[in-house]
């Protein structure tokens, strides 16, 4: 299983946005739809052994998991459409329990910090810096967990959790990537193999 | 210089469109304004070197030069918006003359052949295939011109052109990927030069 943590600093908490301004008003939020977008589409195919969690503003997660995922389609809107259906089942989220908003969407009362602590239990957490080592230099990670951040950076309070989980700190390349092309280059990386396999 | 031609099959050629339903209506063009995204931005910065041609169901090319780009934001539904606009000066656009309808982006009464044939002339030809050589095992090509198709596959007559111009087919994995992933793939081996420096 591959796993995905993005952080939107910006992300709306309430559905009141509008589909119409994601980069706008809506804090950002075309960032996280098209990490999920790179994260679980194939051509014609989804990855099944994905999961993504979307930390909205640090109070709740919205997390997208493909082996029940339906109803999802590659462009930016329609994922934040999945995004603000959850949001307005938010009064039904009570404690940690999730509270499933479509098929393989679900919503949970939780911020970036019980999240991380939560899918730390289930492999490595990779924090990406680029000053961290090349990926290409270290054996690829069975079951990865990467943290990544919307536009803006990790702040210091995310940075010392990320660090006090990672099992390893590794770098994509010499450019600094926006997340969602990020976690493509990630899957491509683990696709081949640690670019071995073609 | 990095060139992309991504041919939109179905995209549209007038401004008649609505932002609101690029994966429906307007034909995907959800996907090549995600190929433009992931053509040109950096965290924080736009790649300067690179130069991307939409073409539109085989009548239109839009150019976006990396190096005059001014107004571009990641999100989908602007660099729609930008597309729109280039389209309603479309009856400026006579004989193979661009017009330059927003900083750093034209358009040009053509199809797929007449823009391949133009670009072929700046660089290698790249044709990516599932059953090409892996990138990994060949030198990164300076000036690669690579051609990819929007969510459907290449016709029978795109892909001879292809071939005829192609120096290589390239393989970037084991999985077939979207357009717009397979060009943050692209960027990444050639960043990196083939995955040795990070």
């Amino acid at each position: 299983m591959r796993q995905f943590v993005v952080i939107g600093h910006d992300a709306p908490t309430t559905p009141d946005f509008s589909l119409d301004d994601l980069a706008g008003a809506a804090g950002r939020l075309d960032v996280l739809c098209r990490c999920v977008t790179s994260a679980f589409f194939l051509s014609h195919a989804i990855r099944e052994a994905v999961r993504v969690q979307l930390v909205l503003a640090d109070e709740y997660t919205v997390t997208f998991d493909g082996s029940e995922l339906r109803r999802l389609n590659p462009d930016e809107r329609s994922t934040a459409a999945l995004v603000r259906n959850a949001l307005e089942e938010r009064e039904e989220a009570i404690g940690h329990v999730p509270v499933e908003t479509s098929p393989g969407v679900s919503l949970t009362r939780r911020g970036f910090e019980a999240t991380l602590d939560d899918v730390a239990g289930d492999g490595s957490v990779v924090q990406l810096h680029e000053d961290g080592e090349p990926v290409v230099d270290v054996e690829p990670p069975t079951d990865p967990v990467f943290v990544l951040s919307d536009h803006r950076d990790f702040e210091a309070g995310e940075t010392d959790r990320i660090a006090a989980h990672a099992d390893e700190r590794l770098s994509l390349g010499p450019e600094p990537l926006h997340a969602d092309h990020a976690i493509t280059v990630a899957h491509n990386y683990l696709d081949t193999e640690g670019f071995e396999r073609y």
